[in-house]
């Protein structure tokens, strides 16, 4: 297995993997975080270079690695893993299925992050597959097609809904109803899809054809975005709706 | 307290309150479940009637009842409670804050629905309100007005999420890639905003303002209204990151 990982990127997923592999890995492995505005303290000694950065600046960064790395991989849902072949012979992908926020480290919400795999070839792929492992019982082995159909599949079911989140907060604004009144209601709507597919779990005005009740709403949001949001929304569950009878 | 209620409806509101109040009441209070659109089985003898049918079909159903009632209380989270006036003295609002599908209810899902109650005099409220208290932790005494803010909320928070995770499903597809990838991900994303505001958990690229991959996901789809459904809740992000800036 790897003596020494360093790290490079102190963003939210950058301080998850630090802190992770911190806490699985053997003692004597040495983890290393490095920020990506300033690799002076990155050394050659590493047996893998996970990078953690945003997207736009990958290039960047991978052209300022002074010596050629044995191993590397990113962490991206969107990149292939061949934006690391000049800069190694060993490259991959090391994706976390998370939406991560570095605040929230501390407090263990990660019992089990689902981590999908690539290699250039089999023995980088297996030695990821295997550090994937000691971090997680969750490991997908994927390739870059599948990878990024799942991180579009994400934006929807992660940051959309809690753009959504977002939207019913403002909704119930300056009304006195607290917030915490939707909790029961999201666990449950998440727990249905658990059980159910989500067409089948699918509920309220625009399931029903309630196009009284869906006007009606159109006409309580103060902001022509959210009745944008609302129409094209409903028009999309009437649409599926329709497609299952 | 009440000897007998009548539940007006079977579907899903109706299912569950049937099952909710035969487990939680004394076993001498009796609980009757009568189908709307056969209303033969019907009884002048109830001390509460609760009606749980939909929004379109309540003035047709209240119309049939052919005797007057003690009491009246509606399920809806839009009508005001004054549709119930002309057959009753005393009524009000039973309202379960919660996404119910019969299909569930034996798997115990809900060991907390919020009740949103209110009433037209003193004596009802507080009759209502015990009543809800004996079935549920979470009561909430609320006006029409909050009520229907609420709804609103809830279509944003549940119906509209559940949406999402219905296109996060079709995008998966054909892909290989199995749909509980995603339950992780989703938990995490609930679990955030109950420690955090929404506006302060919210991740992706249209929060980092990656423009490239979010033309990149917006070619990959291929439903023009998904593609619509993409910009516009992008958008939203993106002016509400401002908006906090």
């Amino acid at each position: 297995m790897f003596s020494k990982i360093a790290i490079i990127g102190s963003g939210n997923v950058g301080c998850w993997l630090y802190h992770v592999l911190t806490q699985k890995l053997a003692p004597q492995t040495v983890i290393e975080s490095v920020p990506a505005r300033d690799l002076s303290r990155l050394t050659s000694d590493a047996d893998l270079y996970i990078f953690t950065v945003k997207d736009d600046f990958y290039e960047e960064v991978l052209q300022k690695i002074p010596f050629r790395m044995p191993m590397a991989a990113h962490t991206s849902g969107s990149l292939p893993q061949e934006i690391l072949a000049p800069y190694t012979q060993n490259y991959g992908v090391f994706y976390p299925f998370q939406t991560i926020s570095k605040s929230l480290l501390e407090q263990q919400y990660f019992p089990e992050v689902p981590l999908c795999i690539e290699g250039n070839n089999e023995q980088t792929t297996q030695q990821l597959l295997s550090l994937a492992h000691t971090v997680s019982d969750a490991v997908y082995p994927m390739n870059s097609e599948q990878r990024q159909q799942l991180h579009l599949a994400a934006v929807f079911a992660s940051n959309f809904s809690n753009a959504l989140f977002n939207m019913a907060k403002k909704i119930l604004g300056g009304s006195g109803i607290p917030f915490e009144i939707l909790y029961s209601l999201i666990d449950q709507t998440v727990a249905k899809i658990k059980v159910m597919c989500p067409a089948d779990a699918q509920t309220g005005p625009a399931q029903r054809e309630d196009h009284s009740i869906m006007q009606k709403h159109v006409a309580q949001l103060d902001e022509e975005q959210l009745k944008k949001i609302y129409q094209l929304m409903s028009e999309y569950i009437i649409e599926q709706k329709k497609k299952k009878e």
